[in-house]
């Protein structure tokens, strides 16, 4: 089955916003076993919206839009489909009475453009959008399906998730999963990867996809029966395993704050964190996870020299002769942050993220790191390339690397 | 002038690699004038690829094209071109040599496929590439301008900077300035908008554009006098100030931290925060701006009870009484870290992100902000949609906004 993503929306082709949606689908589209050949974007203009419609109803089985649902003027994605399909759209009374009670209890007046909403095509479904207004549709016509989401990514993902899976799973299963790696390059990776015996396997597909300081290997199989499928599966995992063990952090693309967070949840350990040079992004990241104040307590972003004395209790003296970045700064604070408290874990960080402030002695991407609990510490230094926010970002997922492996030694 | 730009790869189509090059081509095409209606990618597909060049030289003047340039089999864009124009593939001599030399220097062989590179379509151009091995191409037909660029952005930026953009820029001025509003909607500042007599002028485009928790408007002109098109900007600036003029905090797509980090500095004032839901947002969103060690002091995310109580000097009476989220602990919080520190303004927030913990009396999404000062306080309740991370999101950008009126009240 192949497959076509059309983004719809001037803010895309003018190059407002960057469409994220279209990778998302796609990995999940192949996730399914449907061959993603084409992606296209269009702005917000009738002929050409319904002119790229009918080149896409030409190349592929099963298109998916993005973009054009809301209530503005420029939202005309049902229209335009409706139009080109010869479809007419017509009200849906049930969906018309939600979005009024929903205006009602918001108390805020409902307008026409927000009625149109409840407009779809004739012999069309709706797909629950639970977190936005706009509803999707889908159309199932003879050999073609039809799927219109909505742009904004936190509505269209567990839309498609949801309620999107279901629709356009097969009768076949299809399975797949994800070995996490960190601490190899892609290029090494794949060449070791090819000389193992994995290559033989019918309808399995084994693919690498490079991502922030880490590397997913994706292994998707397909097939009648679910038990063979899993069988082929695990064979090729084991495989793999046994090849990267020690470069594995964790399996089917788990987050790696994921993964320490388990691993502080199961130890019912408590963690602390010093932030400088990453300014809260690691506390950030670690509470994105719901659930997190079971494990993090606190995070001192200790931005300034005086807070570093203040809230951390680091020795003026310390921060005079080694600076703020030194492995000695890294280790004071970590220790005052045990030392006025009973966590059972703390992580300190401080380094250069640029632009300004490099040095010969000390350039821009130096970091250090100091992981400590009651009985041990353990002092990284790194250096990082990138710009500021690339280094903040590879800084606090290597410190969550180094946080699993303290946990684990 | 109508452009279009078509991504060449399979590792696009298939969602191993996010598409950033064609939002940064279509922004720089939108300020040459170009309008770019279409974006396309496809696989590494011969066929599928000549088809779409076909599409693309029915419905566009300008077709960029990224990737499928380098030396592996994968690698057909030049091929491909060629052979659906009609073309011949010619050995470019100079380039051979240039090659070849760069091959000696690093004491590598050379292959055929390096030796490929080399090839250019009958009749059209190299563009240099300072970053890598596969040049540019440009081929300049009678009616339309076709260029073909790498595709790892490190290589097309500097390309396309430095040598696509003296191409295509035309002789005419574009001009384009933003408008960035907060706490109106976007379907009723269209339709204020509407009302406006901003929609007569020549050449003048007027856009609007929703980002998270803020509203863009765009106003693009187009002309052979610079100074008339800057005028014509200015009189549209002027009246779309006056009609939103409580909504805006910038100009220019500036981001509200940036908008709150300039107004601290100016007034020489410290920040501190307490974050509580937020875990450390703010803080990280605040301290990608470069320099904000001149403004941020410190970040105190008091995630559990009792570090609320220990950093931030929260009474626990108060934490009993009425529960960590209520505008009691918002301002308890912010009092504690201003009693604490010798800063001139704190922020505290304090709110249930959820997915789990809301009640019929404090649901998910609730969230109380306090931002004091050494002479006063203002307390903000709000109530957010949306999952844990959108929640999280939304309360750091309203965060900036409040900072931002309480600085100017």
């Amino acid at each position: 089955m192949i497959g076509e993503i059309i983004s719809i929306g001037t803010e895309i082709t003018t190059g407002s916003i960057l469409n994220t949606n279209t990778k998302y689908l796609s990995e999940k589209l192949m996730e399914l076993g449907i061959d993603v050949f084409y992606h296209t974007s269009v702005d917000d203009s009738k002929d050409r919206l319904s002119q790229v419609l009918n080149i896409a109803l030409n190349r592929a089985d099963i298109i998916i839009t993005t973009g054009g649902l809301g209530p503005t003027e420029d939202d005309l994605t049902k229209e335009v489909i409706s139009n080109t399909l010869g479809l007419e759209l017509e009200m849906d009374h049930m969906m018309e009475n939600n979005i009024m009670a929903m205006f009602k209890d918001k108390n805020s007046p409902m307008s026409d453009n927000n009625r149109k909403q409840a407009k779809k095509p004739k012999g069309s479904s709706f797909i629950t959008n639970d977190y936005g207004t706009a509803p999707g549709i889908y159309i199932d016509l003879d050999k073609k399906k039809i799927l219109m989401l909505p742009g904004p990514p936190h509505e269209l993902i567990p839309m498609f998730e949801n309620y999107v899976y279901p629709i356009i799973k097969e009768d076949y299963s299809i399975l797949s999963r994800s070995i996490n790696i960190h601490g190899i390059g892609e290029s090494s990776l794949e060449s070791r990867l090819k000389e193992l015996p994995i290559w033989n396997y019918n309808n399995i597909i084994v693919a690498t996809f490079a991502k922030a300081g880490q590397i997913e290997i994706k292994i998707i199989g397909k097939g009648k029966i679910k038990a063979s499928v899993e069988k082929q599966i695990n064979e090729i995992m084991k495989i793999i395993i046994l090849e990267f063990n020690e470069y594995i952090f964790g399996y089917d693309n788990i987050l790696i704050e994921e993964v320490v967070f388990n691993l502080l949840h199961e130890g019912k350990l408590k963690l602390g964190l010093a932030e400088s040079c990453t300014g809260g992004l690691i506390s950030s990241k670690f509470t994105r996870i719901p659930g997190a104040s079971d494990v993090l307590d606190r995070a001192i972003v200790s931005y300034s020299n005086l807070s570093k004395i203040e809230e951390l209790g680091v020795n003026k003296e310390i921060l005079k002769q080694y600076g703020a970045v030194s492995s000695e700064t890294a280790f004071a604070m970590a220790e005052g942050l045990m030392t006025r408290t009973n966590l059972d874990i703390c992580l300190s960080i401080t380094g250069i993220a640029g632009p300004g402030g490099g040095t010969i002695d000390k350039p821009i991407g130096l970091v250090y790191l100091c992981i400590m609990n009651r009985n041990k510490h353990k002092i990284i230094k790194c250096h990082f390339n990138g710009n500021r926010t690339t280094i903040q970002n590879r800084a606090a997922t290597r410190a969550f690397i180094e946080i699993r492996k303290f946990l684990l030694e």
